[in-house]
């Protein structure tokens, strides 16, 4: 028996004892008492030989509920190290779009192993769920749904409905749609109309004609919206001869749009979008960010190389590398604001990646007085510093031309990758910084150099 | 008749002209044939004054849909502008958790103007709501349900499906809970089971007994694992008492989520949190980022004046200045992806704000390989440069030990921030680099001096 204060604060000591012993009815009774809190801890802390014992002690349904609950990140990782054959019985244990959302994350060899040793019906339903892309209507869908032909009854719905109520259950579908040939999609049947209709009633005289569905090219964007102004709890996919092809749910999606959120957190933090635990092997943690670094590096050295071309004016006014890293980091803290604002606004759809004219006027006019305010507080800075007003002018005038390049650029900078189906939230921080920190460098050291009489 | 070329490329034009020729219909057609896209972007493009005309001009129903469209921030521009009772009328075809979700964004005064002009039982409910937190599940339930007591018959529930069939279809709920006395929760009434069972058989039944439930204070991330576990279209939620006080249904859940993740990225990228829209006013668009900015100066101009003091040193060897911003700007990088680490872990459960020592342990083994590389390779391009090794040993050895000061510092200062019920995603950036800048000049120019007969 675990001593209860350690079960309390360190509910992973007692699951790597069960998984260990390999008791497979007490590892899954513990893991049925854990809080949410505690099992994502706690499976988070053992180590990858014990998720796998974990994974194949349990049943499979239980072994999909801990994946559906754990960081995508660690899910492949687990499911990597799996045999085919047990990853398959798992993964078949998920909804469809979780299927798909998985194999889609593993390296192709790896997700074609597993889908060969699923039934062969299920696969083939996963691979024609590959083909879409993942951010659309067709990524995002489940093909768990019921469909009906135009000519059911009542009764043989509620009658379908009754025989195959486990199947169902998984379904949480509260709409039936009514299908015609080629599964062309010509009705919804809401599942409470078979409430208050008499069993010989046709399912098309009480269908509602012309239902909404969307295509499976939608995207996750319009998606969101659609789900904004439409409360439905599903809405039905059709593809290009409108036929029923899947349900998208707008939890679903929401998902997705917040999956989208913390990546683009992730790549403008450097970390390319990849989600990083620290509980994974230390040479994957460090290449990862090394990278994204070394990336970096490159660019610096080159954004300061421009320094090296100033060296003389440098001697003369050595005041002036205080000054230099200052510029650069405000500089870079400008941007990166015109930066966010822009993917955000991508995202958002309230602009279009075509309208740069639109974006620099509005960044110039931010960056104008915002250069303005920061310019005068660096000048009274250096004022007050050396009494000196030239080199004020100078570390001052040269602030605030570089934030309204900074802002301009930053602001521009997504619109220009995204049109080039480039990612912005990846690639816009290391253009941006790299270019401002050139342009600022020269600026200060161009200014002082024509100002030097007075400097030194 | 618009163009129709201008109506495909500027959708705004037509809805403007609409909207000044004050034609109700006419507006609400063109909306209705706008798509998601398009009316993202229409409403966007109205000045202030078109979007109130807007939406005194279409019907409250119409218009609370336009919200639930729109940004969050441009949201609460536009109600800010409208009359309060005009507000209260489309703040009321909202359902419960939106107009809670809007309220609460609102000045309080505003909120209170506009509770005061809503119907007197709607306004009480949306009361109770506000007094959760907006990230628990009493922030996230709706209270529109349908509950019956334990006595009510199978015919009972259907005789009010019917009667109040128009109310129950904005409830979108497949699900009607049994309570006992004072709302207990005593049960769940799986709406298709009404189908399967005579009329006169008590509800109480057929309910599934001991239903899941979650208390009013479960937080978000919790209800994001509840929900990928258990694949319900809605949970119910109870307070102290074990009383019905709301459901839950996890599109709400994973939005907030989204929200919280988007609000993630805008504050690491300088924007405090607040979605920035560019169709704002620029003195908000300015002040909002400015406030942010001119902390960053004040930090800036602190850890600047370190490199003041070492002016010997780097009068001795201009070519350090060279190093100075690219030590640091790498430390800053270096030092934000392990911020970003710590915040997505806190985030996902998988470290708590207590697990220091865990956290240091992580990235101190980090550090060390990406600090040696990124040292090894500066040192390279100073030694490349000047062709002296000690320039390269002092400024590579000096990134290295930056660079692991960085890591730690980012990986535990989320930690602190959280345990001390601050904002990490806010705060963690200013701090780290105003730590990191200062230790890594010191040590640039440190090292120099020590080393100053062998770099002269």
């Amino acid at each position: 028996m675990a001593d209860p204060e350690e079960q309390l604060n360190e509910p992973w000591i007692p699951l790597a004892k069960t998984i260990e012993s390999g008791n497979s009815d007490a590892a899954a009774e513990l893991l049925e008492n854990l809080s949410s809190a505690d099992t994502a801890l706690a499976i988070d802390r053992l180590t990858d030989d014990q998720q796998e014992s974990l994974m194949n002690l349990v049943e499979p349904e239980q072994a999909a509920g801990l994946l559906a609950q754990m960081p995508d990140a660690q899910v492949v990782d687990i499911v990597d190290g799996l045999e085919p054959g047990k990853a398959a019985d798992i993964i078949e244990a998920l909804s469809s779009d979780a299927q798909v959302d998985l194999l889609g994350d593993l390296e192709p060899d790896e997700a074609e192993d597993i889908l060969r040793e699923m039934e062969p019906d299920v696969a083939a339903g996963a691979r024609q769920l590959l083909t879409y892309d993942e951010d659309s209507a067709g990524g995002l869908m489940r093909t768990e749904f019921l469909a009906y032909p135009e000519t059911a009854t009542v009764n043989d719905v509620i009658e379908d409905l009754r025989k195959n109520a486990e199947t169902y259950s998984d379904y949480d579908v509260q709409y039936a749609y009514i299908v015609g040939p080629n599964t062309k999609l010509v009705g919804v049947l809401r599942l409470r109309d078979l409430l208050l209709n008499p069993a010989q009633r046709m399912t098309s005289d009480i269908m509602l004609r012309n239902p909404m569905w969307v295509h499976h090219d939608m995207t996750r964007e319009e998606l969101s919206r659609f789900f904004d102004d439409h409360k439905f709890i599903g809405v039905p996919v059709v593809n290009e001869d409108e036929c029923l092809i899947g349900v998208v749910q707008p939890d679903d999606v929401e998902e997705a749009v917040a999956e989208a959120a913390a990546e683009d957190f992730l790549k403008v933090s450097g970390l390319s979008g990849k989600e990083e635990l620290r509980s994974m092997p230390l040479v994957v943690r460090s290449r990862r960010r090394l990278s994204w670094l070394s990336i970096n590096i490159v660019l610096n050295v080159m954004a300061a190389s421009v320094i090296a071309m100033f060296q003389d004016t440098l001697s003369a006014v050595i005041a002036l590398a205080v000054f230099l890293p200052i510029i650069s980091d405000m500089s870079g803290c400008s941007g990166s604001q015109a930066v966010a604002v822009s993917i955000r606004e991508l995202t958002l759809g309230t602009v279009r990646p075509t309208e740069l004219f639109r974006v620099l006027f509005k960044e110039l006019q931010v960056g104008l007085i915002n250069g303005l305010a920061l310019g005068v507080l660096l000048a009274l800075v250096a004022q007050l510093w050396k009494g000196n007003p030239w080199l004020g002018i100078v570390v001052g005038g040269a602030l605030m031309i570089n934030t309204v390049v900074a802002v301009c650029l930053g602001g521009m900078i997504p619109l220009v990758l995204k049109r080039f189906q480039m990612d912005p939230a990846l690639a816009s921080g290391p253009i941006l910084t790299t270019v401002t920190d050139m342009c600022g460098f020269v600026l200060v050291l161009g200014f002082a150099t024509l100002a030097l009489d007075h400097l030194t």
